[in-house]
């Protein structure tokens, strides 16, 4: 801020020069005093001079629509909504959503700082402001193989970009736990530079809970019963509640909020798929859901913007006060939670549900052709197993949670499994395809549904190798296959032939296309894949697998190396006994 | 925290090692739910691992008493306690203050950064944690000469200074409102280094609020009323509320908290003089008095703790929790807050009331000698006045606002004042005492009660030029000889003869004398003050004097310059008419 745009918005806020543009006759929530007051609300450039009577250049009447600041997700990837950035901005700035915290874990995954910087650039051809966090743990964990390794090294770069808040969920929670090495350089970055780290640690509780959070970890969206909220929050955690496309924490932990600690409750997606977006909308969707759980409407609000703020240290964010970022969003009620309007740094960006600026992409040419995988054939796939009582990955509904089932399979002679319509189990698959390894662990899914044909996807947390499941070696080969030569995305296979596909060619795990057309695709998919291939009712076919290769969510999980027990936190055998 | 030290606190945390300190038993006060939780707090080094099973090298029994995070007072200037900081930190220590905001105001309007280097130097050898705000207004106005300067220029090197958090208090409210161009300045020196800038404007509402909240203004000790507080609270600032010696806020205050908005609620003392330390304590007053008052006493423990912490962006400090500052107090009770026990940064400071580390002073020699006045005398005070009707500074009780009111004095045929007992009113002067300007104004003190005799003092706010009462001209030179002999501080003076002293020769302000002597000597003095001169009962003769020369509190006040109409905020005659 230069000195002649602060002398004008001192001089607007005093009633001495006309604000640039007055939205009258709101009814606007102070989020400080948590009152509804009824008045205009004066903006000069990029900020809110004040509310009270003021005149404009430009004039817009709200009608008597609530105004509430803009809403902030604190916690996302893009990623997996298939979107691009300047796609996603699309479609959630006209639902009130300003700001995001962005983790760009998946595309950093794939293919390193330059995700990053893909993400960043991309971003800002949104309106929407996005604020990054720098992936903490890339690879995952040392059980896999990634496209990228953020070391510690690597990291000291990219943590001092202004955009970049700090360090992205610290998912290594054993890792931190233990004190290794490694964890406490990267720990030692954030630190250095003053910035947040944020954190990711299902479960854990008492001294390892105290070890954790002791590093000083900002806010944790893993949380899924009102216990693990309380001890978190207790422990000076900020405590973000989740409700995504995959997991949905916030209805079990909504009664938890109460007067005492919801200054340190947020709200977050996590991840948001374009069909959950159309149908449940973003953070407005989390409020409405806040307000049937129970909570206020004025708290919900504050959890999704000035709670936020003070979060990520996002100064001067999350309120419609003097001097206040002037983003904004009018909704008809603070029950339903529709967005009629949406402002962001004092401009009008959305209006009616229609998303106003301009859609520009940036070039993504540097981030395709990220499918590098040679010497892939079915005879990958042999398992040459010496007992026919194997564990299995379970489905289990609701999460990402998997459970650890012995099953009794068909082998043939060579210890080959047949798959047997009886038993609801099949082969998964996790392909390297970064590097051109040649690494490739099979184990099995057992719950699934599927009973003929296979699928395959780049998308598969948090490596992103190939994940494919099918009935037999040939489905799941032409899978491979199919997915390698369209460049990524996800692909349905029957009797080697392709039943459907969605090209993402932006590191295998985003689209340009629009989201519309996205979401249209994907029910398609979802469809065939339910009714043709057998996937069971009540699964998203391709969410559920792409969170079968990340070994920190118990109980089993597959990455290229191998199977493993993520209770143990070890690799394990297929066969039982 | 180098990497050894990380590891050493997530190894404590996780208990695979002993902490080096094991507070058991004890009542843990949680500032995130609220709650009251029984157990053991471990301390690592500086911070706290957690509270839990712990065991430690050393073992406390906390025997049931209520362990709090270290108290904060907001907003404080040291100086006017009289005491050097290595003073003030061993009286307010065992009381469980641990972490205070001082503003260096009144020695720098003294000596400049000169007087901050010191009072940073000084503040590092007490336990107490001070943190510094760069005073904004050196001169307070521009109607007066102080012993320094700081302009926007002179503010860019120490604004950047680790130790300090910002910009203290922009008195010059009215600038700010008229956008002054020197004060966007000053604006925009804290704005670019991303520093905090500290509030002060009393009895401003509306658009002018507005104004002045847009800049970007953090906090305001000075509400006197709920609506000031709910206008700024709605504004966006924090409100902090003032119990002092001179300022008594908080009751007037304490209704205007609640669920919603207390996360914004701060307490301060602004001044604190030994005897009000000693008689009503520091922060742990404040607590006790917000309970009497009616506030919860975790949300009052919350607003000295968590909430001061956010405001002023020190993070990990104000919460008993992992990774925490190890800063916490040992109370009795939750009613009277008596502090049995101070830990800061994991060690013990203050035990029942004694504060254990040794006292060190640093040398203040370039601070003394700072009484500068050359070629006064009595002729100096002479008035000449053409009419016997003057504006009279009037005390009022219960603050610092004065009232204009038109006294008829008794004049001789030169137009000199001549003392009547029968009118409660005495000549003012404000000698200017830093650069030997030969400035000296003159006016007159009403219902102040001195009816013999003259009082001197080098406390006089904010240019602490020297502010001295009496009955006529020669008991006044008398006093202001004295006062400027002793190289500062107070003086009482009856027949030109000095009755008691105090001698204040850091800066004319402060003293390395012990708490208790400056509190029994200023009793005395205030004693002889009141029963032998006069001053009125319910007025502190020194505290009232000090702020006569305040041009920015309401109504009437005297600079080295002359008679100031704050209203007008202009200088104005001493004549009525």
């Amino acid at each position: 801020m230069d000195k002649a745009e602060l002398k004008k918005l001192i001089d607007v806020a005093a009633g001495r020069e006309k604000a640039d543009v007055v939205i009258k006759n709101a009814k606007v929530v102070n989020v400080f005093s948590g009152k509804i007051i009824e008045g205009s609300i004066a903006i000069v450039g990029e900020q809110f001079a004040g509310v009270g009577d003021y005149e404009g250049v430009e004039e817009i009447d709200a009608k008597g629509k609530y105004a509430i600041p803009g809403l902030i997700d604190s916690h996302i990837h893009i990623e997996s909504s298939h979107l691009s950035p300047e796609e996603f901005g699309r479609l959630v700035v006209p639902l009130g959503t300003t700001t995001i915290i962005a983790d760009p874990h998946e595309i950093v995954n794939v293919a390193g700082i330059s995700g990053l910087n893909y993400m960043m650039n991309a971003a800002k051809n949104t309106a929407l402001s996005v604020k990054f966090m720098l992936p903490s743990c890339v690879p995952a964990t040392p059980f896999e193989h990634a496209g990228a390794i953020i070391d510690s090294q690597t990291m000291k770069g990219p943590i001092q970009f202004t955009n970049v808040l700090g360090l992205g969920e610290f998912m290594n929670f054993v890792g931190v736990i233990n004190a290794d090495d490694e964890v406490l350089n990267k720990l030692l970055v954030a630190k250095r530079f003053g910035k947040i780290i944020d954190g990711h640690a299902p479960a854990i509780k008492g001294k390892d809970l105290n070890a954790y959070s002791a590093v000083g970890i900002r806010g944790d969206h893993e949380c899924s019963t009102v216990d693990e909220l309380n001890d978190r929050l207790e422990n000076g955690e900020y405590v973000i509640l989740r409700e995504g496309s995959a997991c949905h924490d916030l209805p079990k932990l909504a009664s938890a909020v109460n007067n005492t600690n919801s200054r340190r409750c947020l709200l977050c997606s996590d991840d948001r798929q374009p069909k959950t977006i159309f149908e449940a909308g973003h953070v407005n969707g989390h409020l409405k859901m806040c307000v049937e759980l129970g909570i206020d409407a004025v708290t919900a609000i504050q959890m999704a913007t000035i709670n936020a703020a003070e979060c990520w240290k996002l100064e001067g964010r999350g309120a419609i006060a003097p001097g206040y970022r002037a983003d904004l969003v009018l909704m008809d009620d603070l029950t339903e939670f529709n967005a009629s309007q949406t402002w962001i740094e004092g401009k009008l960006v959305a209006k009616d549900g229609e998303y106003l600026p301009e859609i520009k992409h940036i070039d993504a040419a540097m981030l395709t052709g990220s499918v590098n995988i040679s010497g892939f054939s079915k005879d990958k796939l042999k398992m040459h197993l010496k007992s026919n009582r194997v564990k299995t990955i379970q489905i289990l509904t609701g999460g990402i949670v998997t459970g650890n089932k012995i099953v009794e399979v068909k082998l043939d002679d060579e210890g080959e499994f047949i798959y047997d319509p009886a038993v609801d189990c099949v082969k998964i698959a996790i392909v390297e395809r970064h590097h051109n390894t040649g690494n490739v662990a099979c184990g099995f899914l057992s719950d699934y549904g599927i009973h003929t044909g296979a699928l395959a996807l780049t998308i598969a947390h948090d490596s992103h190798n190939v994940v494919a499941v099918g009935v037999n070696d040939d489905e799941i080969e032409a899978a491979v296959q199919a997915v390698k030569e369209q460049g990524g995305g996800i692909v349905l296979v029957r009797d080697g032939e392709v039943l459907e596909r969605m090209p993402l060619p932006i590191g295998g795990l985003m689209t340009t296309q629009p989201g519309e057309e996205v979401a249209a695709q994907l029910e398609k998919m979802h469809k065939i894949a339910t009714e043709e291939l057998g996937v069971r009712e009540g699964l998203d076919p391709f969410i559920t697998l792409s969170f079968m290769s990340l070994p920190v969510i118990p109980e089993l999980k597959i990455t290229d190396v191998g199977l493993f027990d993520v209770t143990k936190f070890d690799f394990t055998s297929v066969e039982a006994d």
